[in-house]
């Protein structure tokens, strides 16, 4: 890969945004985080493109979440995901200042991206994910919250 | 679980520290990770009692991190999980004022603790790992930072 050195580049993920947990019940894994860690669920929501029922729940700085992701059905990528490695963390997604911006520079690099153009994610924000073979297995995405 | 909701339980996680992901070699994934998202290696270490050669990798904010974790040995727990699972993220890690008394709250919840006592981690951090089979999977570290 080709190293990069813009000041843009330099400056890309701003901070951890969230980790992604696949489980099999949204229900039991927002009464775990929220007993165990007192987070407080700051979004609900079903997105059907990504096959997922989803919950945020925020950490007290206000600027990174917790994830939770119940698959909507076994063929859907998270319910694979399930059936394949178990629960447990299904990705990181970094806070990036412009999401287009930074897939043009991270395509560049010749790490292949998942998606070419932004999409809808958690709580309005423009997200894009990158491939896990190009980047040593981590499913990785990007996001340019609203919030 | 029993459900705790003091004052100080619903502060305990500040944010996302980092995330710890396992490599085969360190020296190549501090490259991917500078020359893909021009992060910056700020911390290079080996701590002989978890069994990694370390780097801790700066997104711009300063306040949250990608830790790269390269074996010792295959004997280690980090060689034990490139053998299961691949490369790909270990674990998380969140920030926490006083890991001590996050460490008795969290005890009293029910969830085991892998570490009682605090031990040292990256950049003279106190950690302490709790144990995944009550975290829906996801190995958790606290991390009160020195920083």
């Amino acid at each position: 890969m080709r190293p990069r050195t813009s000041w843009q580049h330099r400056e890309m993920l701003l901070h951890i945004d969230h980790v992604g947990i696949a489980c099999r019940s949204l229900d039991a894994a927002i009464e775990r985080y929220v007993s165990v860690f007192g987070l407080a669920v700051v979004s609900q929501e079903v997105n059907a493109e990504q096959g997922v029922r989803e919950a945020m729940l925020a950490t007290s700085s206000g600027s990174s979440y917790v994830q939770l992701l119940e698959p909507l059905g076994d063929d859907t990528p998270v319910g694979k995901f399930l059936a394949r490695r178990g629960e447990g963390m299904h990705h990181v997604g970094y806070a990036v200042a412009d999401v287009t911006a930074a897939l043009a520079e991270i395509a560049g690099t010749g790490v292949r991206l998942i998606d070419s153009r932004p999409r809808h994610g958690s709580m309005g924000a423009s997200i894009a994910f990158l491939h896990p073979g190009d980047l040593g297995g981590v499913l990785t995405e990007l996001v340019q919250p609203t919030r």
